[in-house]
């Protein structure tokens, strides 16, 4: 019976640990209850434009935008780690949505609505094949200077993208380039009251970030509740310009609005199967994953370390899968973590996943009873949301820092930048992981190293072009600074080789092993190559502190039955002995020129 | 007048770094020459056989290999810096070459043959951009257990492949299973005296690789030139078989033969410029240029250490490319630098690369002249020529002894060597390098930390899971064993997160740098995220022991700025000035409760 009791234990331990809603579920109180219920009721009122203006970023029908905001809130809280990040579209992937499914199918269509939730579902299956799978390192290969350049890139690209619905003209395109000449193709069709509309929402959106919060507070209001309220102005845009539309009968007139939004709670949809579809979305998905990731993580970390809580990167993988495979199934498109959304859900006091819950109930509402009311919002006001937010992300100053700091990341930033601009999200990408690797990669490959020599009067060894320390010329020290593996074990040959080719006297080399953490299969290999060369141009190879655990794997080859040396425990014995010996070795040899003989034949 | 001397001598030191021909050109003499000539003799008799043979093994007719044998020879002469490396048609490259070019046409046809000089010409230029943009490095993306893994396969299935000739069956198939199913079909039809010619010659040639040098000992000849005689084996086994089809008229019998040969000079060639092929044969000339890098300039390090001469990997590619593009623009097809036969051309005694140049005099003459000997050499006999050579590339023992040492690294070369022999050359090499870097990146993403503590009375800190060390609940010290990168960035902010997410005393964090060569940009990044996630969670972030260089480059950043701690000098140092800092927080707080209580907000 103990046995059952123990393995029930043991199976509701891994439940708990993929089900991370089992822990807080259980301590829920009434308190908990009404801050979630207060945080709930904010981020929605943020989220209904948002969701709406997003979903038309990544040229869909506005009601996608909510639909994506409902079961992948819930499926984030019964797998996420995160008590207070906000899963939802936002405006990176929508562009990541658009640029991918506009590569099948002309915006809108349905058939590009179709590409939508086949990403989902891709994007949900690769999560969770991460996170089942442990593989949440990978998303390290995107650099700080890759993803901030990306993300700069990007916000500039959305941006130029709404400005034609800014302006109420044509224009068009995909790239920066491609965009502007959209633009300056159709200023002469600028719509003026389409134009003033968006104009003056940018205007007020603006002044709600910065103006609005010091305004109320002067009102009297609190200054945490001024500032809840000042994250609330897009609502206040919304209803202002959409009245606006209503009274000055401005539908007649030009402007366009987003029209009548099914009154609907969230479809079953079964992505399509087409595996030519999914082949040529299978890209996209992986790098839209990844990127959905990266920035998930980096919120919710931010605001756990706030309250020292934790999460668990390769369980949030499996909490955004699942939101997204629900995304998938609920007439969605792809989703993340926001970053605005999970500070305001933060701010306002969310405790638990549940605060997630309680948005996707307000959404849902919103939903079934709200959009008729939704129908003559004008797009430029979406447009206007959209610049605003996505202004934030551009951060120019990054760039010139990042120069001051180091040059080869601020190489791989400005061709992250540059071809995302350019040529597409997906290419700067690409480029900018493939750059990043490749610096790195050279750089690991040439390994810092030294020949020392000893510090009079004591057991210490340092670098012989900084110190005036003592050597001998049959004796030559190197120190590698860095474990040995298939990445410098070339270079580790070709280094060596060159000293012993460079410096003919040498008859002893001490290779000082302290910086070595660990010796691979292809280090090891060279390793037993430059003992038997050197054995052929007449030198002995020695090893000095080398760790225990590289010194154990070592005991598993044949390199220490070959060694024409010997592996001492310390460099400071090592060189003593060694220079005895090749003192002895001196007077064995009657002519000592006989190895110079043997050296030039 | 002096500057222009000075200019002269700089222009003449670039040339002599580009063409090494000049160095050892200079003092030629009477006895050097004599030593080349003497190599040269030798490795041409071993060379004729050698080049028809791994002609027809890269399904191109045999004098192409023959053409392949002279004027690479002459541009490697020319720029390599090897001085006895031997230039020219080799059995794996042979194979690429045949995998790739079947791509594109049947073996043999004229589109094929062209194929092969696009091979060439693309396989050179690839190697002189690499060369001239000092790229080197990016061959030690083979790691060790890969190139192993992926001879020894190549080696099996060129075996396989030369069975059907050895049987005089039709066989076929590219993959090992496939090869298999063709030889097992065609078992029923096995052609006698073929079978007959190809196993004696295989007998033969495998008891000269053995039996040949003491017998030649015994029959009073000097080793040395017993056991370079015993490498001219293939010759004799050609001209016996050769006699041998004359005289009992086999040819008749069905045995296949070379056949007529044309007598003739390289031919000049122009490889058709084709983007479609060209852009088809990109990656398959990316990976037969690596691979043959990687082979020629193991060999040639390999010798040049015997003399302690050296040799520039860089200046290599530049001779590997000049042979290459040589070989396209003169009726051959990709060559590199082969291991048997620089060996023979080193114990023959070459000196200098102007033995390279009497060799590919020696196959010029053979071309011309002696071609018509070898019409009614039977095919079967070059099979044998090739089993038996590459044979010796595979090496069975490698993979346990790579088992035992390293797992990951095993993994690898399983990898390479199971999609080599199922699915073809290229898979193999890509999947072996993909799976050798993700290996290698998870570690890296994963670098080794302890946390430390002071070992009693001394000034040395230890990691606390292995020494008795003392410790403060309030100070926690952390050593990092590795430079910090993008690739570990994410992980360190997850690791100190969760540990001070864990140990709710803790209020003053210390790094301890001692080990840390390097911080790129990511890290840097990470570092003010964790210092300003830790100052939420009422922690400050101390530095210890930072490198000269690093905290150079620290200076250039706002990290220090921010810092909530100090970075100090010494671990020591840092040690008890932190805990005397704790002290008197915690005396100047009246309730430290008050911690407590704001930890559990």
């Amino acid at each position: 019976m103990d046995g059952q009791a123990a393995a029930d234990r043991r199976v509701m331990a891994k439940l708990a640990h993929y089900l991370p809603a089992l822990a807080w579920a259980r301590g829920y109180d009434r308190a908990t209850l009404a801050s979630d219920m207060t945080a709930a009721a904010i981020v929605t009122i943020m989220l209904i434009p948002q969701s709406l203006a997003y979903a038309m970023l990544a040229g869909l029908p506005p009601e996608i935008g909510l639909y994506a905001s409902v079961a992948p809130l819930l499926a984030y809280a019964a797998f996420g780690t995160s008590r207070t990040l906000a899963v939802g579209p936002v405006a990176v992937i929508s562009l990541m949505t658009l640029t991918a499914a506009s590569a099948i199918a002309a915006p809108g269509s349905q058939r590009f609505i179709a590409a939508a939730l086949i990403l989902a579902l891709l994007s949900g299956l690769i999560l969770l094949a991460m996170g089942l799978l442990r593989l949440g390192f990978l998303a390290s290969l995107l650099s700080h200077p890759v993803v901030s350049g990306f993300i700069t890139a990007s916000g500039i690209l959305i941006a130029a993208s709404q400005m034609k619905s800014l302006l109420g003209v044509d224009g068009g395109g995909a790239t920066l380039p491609e965009l502007i000449a959209g633009l300056a193709s159709d200023l002469a069709s600028i719509h003026p009251p389409t134009l003033a509309i968006g104009v003056s929402a940018c205007a007020f959106l603006f002044w709600v970030r910065s103006g609005a919060k010091p305004l109320l507070i002067r009102l009297g209001i609190a200054p945490r509740v001024a500032d809840l309220l000042a994250k609330t102005g897009p609502i206040a845009a919304v209803a202002a310009s959409t009245l606006a539309v209503l009274a000055l009968e401005l539908e007649d007139n030009g402007v366009r609005v987003v029209g009548q939004i099914p009154q609907s709670l969230p479809p079953l949809t079964l992505p399509l199967f087409d595996a030519q579809l999914w082949r040529q979305l299978a890209v996209p998905a992986l790098l839209l994953s990844v990127i959905g990731f990266v920035e998930s993580v980096s919120v919710s970390q931010t605001l756990a370390a706030k309250r020292r809580q934790k999460i668990d990167p390769d369980q949030e993988l499996i909490g955004l899968g699942a939101a997204n495979v629900a995304a998938a199934f609920t007439g969605g498109y792809p989703v993340t973590g926001g970053f605005a959304r999970s500070v305001v859900n933060f701010d306002a006091g969310a405790q638990t996943p549940a605060a997630g819950v309680y948005t996707a109930a307000g959404i849902l509402i919103a939903a079934l009873f709200l959009t008729p009311l939704l129908a003559a919002l004008p797009i430029a006001t979406l447009a206007a949301t959209i610049i605003v937010a996505v202004l934030s992300l551009v951060d120019l100053r990054k760039p010139v820092e990042i120069w001051r700091y180091s040059k080869p990341d601020f190489a791989a930033m400005l061709a992250t930048i540059l071809l995302t601009l350019a040529i597409g999200v997906e290419a700067g990408i690409i480029a900018g992981v493939g750059l990043s690797l490749a610096l790195y990669l050279w750089r690991a490959s040439r390994p810092h190293a030294a020949i020392v020599g000893r510090v009079p009067e004591t057991e210490h060894f340092r670098n012989v072009a900084r110190h005036r320390v003592f050597t001998d010329p049959r004796v030559l020290t190197i120190r590698i600074d860095e474990s040995l593996t298939y990445l410098n074990a070339r270079w580790l040959e070709q280094f060596i080789l060159e000293q012993i080719a460079e410096k003919r006297e040498v008859r002893h080399l001490i290779l000082m092993c302290s910086a070595v953490n660990a010796i691979d299969a292809s280090a090891l290999e060279s390793l037993e190559m430059i003992n038997r060369r050197l054995a052929d141009a007449g030198v002995r190879l020695h090893l000095s502190e080398v760790k225990g655990p590289v010194m154990d794997a070592l005991e598993r080859s044949h390199l220490l039955d070959g060694l024409s040396g010997k592996v001492w425990l310390s460099q400071h014995e090592a060189f003593t002995k060694v220079i005895a010996l090749a003192d002895r070795e001196q007077e064995s040899l009657a002519a000592p020129d006989l190895w110079a003989a043997r050296g030039a034949i």
